[in-house]
Order: C-alpha cells, then sequence, then structure tokens
C-alpha cells in the first residue's frame, strides 16, 4: 500500500477528523505481521540517510504534532533511532524561552533547521503557535490567524534550499488517550510525566481538533504536505510513519559523490606502502 | 575489568604514546566473547539515559578525539546508537565558519555544550584548537600554548554546572591506520570520503602524536579526565568506551524524580473515567 497517497492531506481540502479512524490499521495486516516489514523500512532508511549525508546536498525535516500521549516520543524512540545519530538530530519544542519569546515565532525553529546532509526531527514545532497559542488564547485572534500564512512562506524558503519537509499528525481518538494515560499509572518509570494538566487539557478536545484541523487545511501544501496518521496501534503508526520517509528519501534519488581523487592512483601508492610496511614487520620479526 | 581505572590518564602525570599499546584488547577476550558484554553495556547505558534525561538535573559530554581513520564515525554508530536520539546529539566540529572563526576558539563549541537531561558528543571538539591549529602552525605557539588552562577553566565551569565530561582518545597505530585508508579504498561507497591530505597528514604523524601527548597531560583533570582508548580492534573500542560510560553514568546515581501529583488520587479518577467510557461504549453497540 502506498501510504503516502493514502494518508496525505490533499493540499486544499477540507479536513475532517471525524471521518478519519485512528484505529485504522491497514488492510489486513496484524502487528506480527508488520514486523518484518517495518524492519526492512528501517534498514532502507537507515541506507537512505547515509546517501544524504554524503551527497551533503539535501536535508530532510520531519514535523511531528500529535496530541498528549499520541505517540511523538514513541516515533522517536522506533523510527528515527534507526538513524545514525551523526546526523539526525530530534529538538523538542517546550514553552518558549524569555530570549525565545522575544523574537518571532519562528525564529526558534529556523535555528534548529537541518542543513545539508543532515535529518532534524521537530517533536512538538512551530505548529504549536497555531495550536495551543490557539486554543489556550495566548496570543488574539487576529495573531495566530496570520501565522498559516507565514508558516507556509517559512516553509516554503526551506524547501527552496532543498529541504524535504514531511509532516506527521498522529492522530489517536480520545478513548485511546485516556487509556494510555491509565496505563502509564500502572508504570512507576513514569509517574513523574504525569500531571494534572494532562487530564484537564482533555477538556479542551474539542477545540484542539478544531485548531487541528484547520493547521492541516491552511498548511498541508505541496511542498510540505501533512499526513494524518492513524495511530491508535502503535505498530501501525510505526509502518505508516517509516514508509512515508523511506518513500520521500527514494525520490530524492540520492547519489554517492564521485570521488575528488584518481582512486586507481591512490590505490596503487597505498598498495606499495602497505606491502612495504609489511616486509619492514617481517624482517623485525 | 575496570577499564576507567584501566585507560584513564592520571592527572599531572606524563603521557608517552609509545609506551601504550593501540592493540591492546583486554584480557583473554575475543571479538566473539565480547559481543554479548558490549549488548548488555549498551542496554545499561540506554536505560541510563532515561534516567538522566528524566531526573533533568545532570547533562553529559563526550568527547572524541583520534587521528583520521580512528574510529569517531565508528563509536557514534555503534555505541552512541544505544541513546535515544531525542536527548542525544552529535556535534561533528569541522573548519570553523567566517562567524565561528570570529569569536574565540571555545564560543561554538560552547553553543552546542548539552543541557541538563542532555547528552551531547563532539566528534572533534575544541581539542582541534590545540591539535591541528599546533600541527599546521594555524596560530602561534603562544596562542595555543595559552589554550589548555583556558580549556580546562571553560571544562570547569560546564562541571560546576553539573556536566559530567568523558574524553576518548581514540589510539590507533600508523599501520593500523594505513591498513584502514587501504580498506576504503575496496569500498565504492567510501571513495567519496577519500582525499589527497589523508596521505599527505601521515608525514605530520610524529608532529600529531606529540601534540596529542600535551593535549592528555594538560588537560586530563579530576572533573574531565581524558582516557586512551586501544582502537585497533574495533570490537575493544566499543567495549571500552560503552564500559567507561556506563560505570560514569551509573556513578551519577540518577533518580526518578517523585511524581508531582497524587497518582492515587488521579488513578482513582481515571479508574472511574476509564470505566465510565467502556460502559458507554457498550450501551452503544
Amino acid at each position: 500500500m502506498d501510504y503516502r497517497e493514502k494518508l496525505i492531506v490533499a493540499p486544499g481540502s477540507k479536513v475532517r477528523l471525524a471521518d478519519i479512524d485512528p484505529d485504522y490499521h491497514g488492510e489486513g495486516l496484524s502487528k506480527q505481521s508488520a514486523k518484518g516489514e517495518i524492519d526492512s523500512l528501517l534498514d532502507e532508511i537507515a541506507a537512505l540517510q547515509f546517501l544524504l549525508y554524503a551527497e551533503g546536498n539535501h536535508a530532510l525535516l520531519i514535523v511531528l504534532q500529535g496530541i498528549d500521549a499520541a505517540g511523538k516520543d514513541g516515533v522517536c524512540r522506533h523510527v528515527i533511532k534507526a538513524m545514525n545519530p551523526q546526523g539526525c538530530s530530534v529538538v523538542g519544542f517546550k514553552q518558549p524561552s524569555t530570549l525565545e519569546h522575544s523574537h518571532d515565532f519562528l525564529w526558534r525553529v529556523h535555528l534548529r533547521a537541518p542543513g545539508m546532509g543532515q535529518v532534524a526531527v521537530f517533536n512538538r514545532s512551530h505548529y504549536e503557535d497555531v495550536l495551543v497559542a490557539r486554543v489556550h488564547g495566548l496570543v488574539d485572534d487576529s495573531v495566530w490567524q496570520r501565522r498559516y500564512g507565514l508558516i507556509n512562506d517559512f516553509e516554503t524558503l526551506l524547501t527552496e534550499n532543498n529541504t524535504t519537509i514531511i509532516k506527521f499528525f498522529l492522530y489517536i481518538s480520545k478513548d485511546e488517550q485516556l487509556e494510555r494515560f491509565a496505563r502509564r499509572l500502572e508504570d512507576k518509570s513514569r509517574h513523574w510525566k504525569i500531571s494534572e494538566s494532562d487530564y484537564t487539557e482533555r477538556r479542551r478536545w474539542d477545540e484542539y481538533i478544531a485548531a487541528y484541523e484547520a493547521m492541516l487545511q491552511n498548511c498541508s501544501t505541496a511542498h510540505a504536505p501533512w499526513y494524518v496518521i492513524p495511530a491508535n496501534r502503535k505498530w501501525f503508526r510505526n509502518l505508516a510513519v517509516s514508509h512515508i520517509i523511506k518513500a520521500t528519501l527514494k525520490d530524492l534519488n540520492l547519489q554517492l559523490p564521485k570521488p575528488t581523487v584518481d582512486i586507481d592512483d591512490i590505490r596503487n601508492r597505498y598498495h606499495a606502502a602497505v606491502a612495504r610496511q609489511r616486509r619492514e614487520r617481517n624482517a623485525d620479526s
């Protein structure tokens, strides 16, 4: 299945999340049957990332958004970990610092955009400025309303500089979120992460859904598309995300750079030197 | 074996690399017998990194230095990859940019120092400013000579802010380097990395060794020790590096933060909500 085609938010289209099933998990797939496919996708991603790094002529930016417990950290742990850490950075955007806050909302994300040959993963991103900022009224309506266009302009700038952008909205149901919160309670190593706001934010579920829908329909562009990933099943989420990253990298037609030196000439010189070294070592012993 | 004790450069001691065997590979170990130990060390590192991240009260800075082909990239690929990429950044320091060059030599590394809860790995570092800068005479002697003290002061600043520093000098023999260069020639995917300077830099081998020795004896301090890792055998290098990272993290006695909320109270509320949700779902169907 081509999950890019299936899960993309077509630019300019209306989005109603109620029409999308967060429990969707492919056709006739199971956790067991998907495992082999995920593993081979991760191997392909690792190989393609090596080419991206070697070529040094493209960058990849992956944006992860989703409500609390949607699985953003899980994607980092299970998918992004396939990449060589040299050449891949994960940036978690929290509440802006005083310095960050004294600049425009794109300043801090621009600083962390990937350089050529690099992959950057934004765990939360500039989209928080049209999500939490909107739902909590942190800025006037006229401010967040203008941000959709500013974001599209910013992403155009990055893509015109050979940065490929993939944006994943991890979509879980309200029931699934509650089940995950409840499961966290049974894992002592995660108690420190639990906060009162986990639960109180649930009251704003419908407002968040409206904000996500606006984000998806205003900012899914041909050059920086949004994908809605049904994420109630973690294994399907990992499969779909891996598939889309792999397919996107594949399309870049990445190539190893040509050698900058005459390999045959160097081979002759090295082989002579190695032979000399070995002769000397044998003479010594 | 306690590889920290065995491989540390004792602060204040003289270092003669000629007295250290780059081919050393433990006592009675083989690649096969070490594999299980490396795997379990990597699992422990991953668990300890989770605690570091959760606690958010310590940072870890790992510095990798070594001559070309010594295995700095290999350590990233085989050891650092065990860590969750969220919470671990690898920074490769190349020739300084114009902006970087317009500042003092520690400015660009300070920018990339790890925040609390984070691990940063420097693949090459501020030590290049007493290595390549010295060997190639990029600055006056009086400039690089003063840098040892400036580096120690800088590392004191970081450690006083709860950053633990581990510095690995990956030590290979001149023969091993040549063998590795020769092997690279047989791997087409690595031809693009080969440069004329690989070979010409070998002529300065002895000058580099002298620069490494000065770095090790001037900058191995109680708070930021250097370890000389015999690195002719990649598996032993990985074993020793993993062992030292694990032991250092272990000594921090990292603890999960206490929950900030009343877990029992939340459990009762969640369980009631989940039960209600399930009842409603059953009533619907």
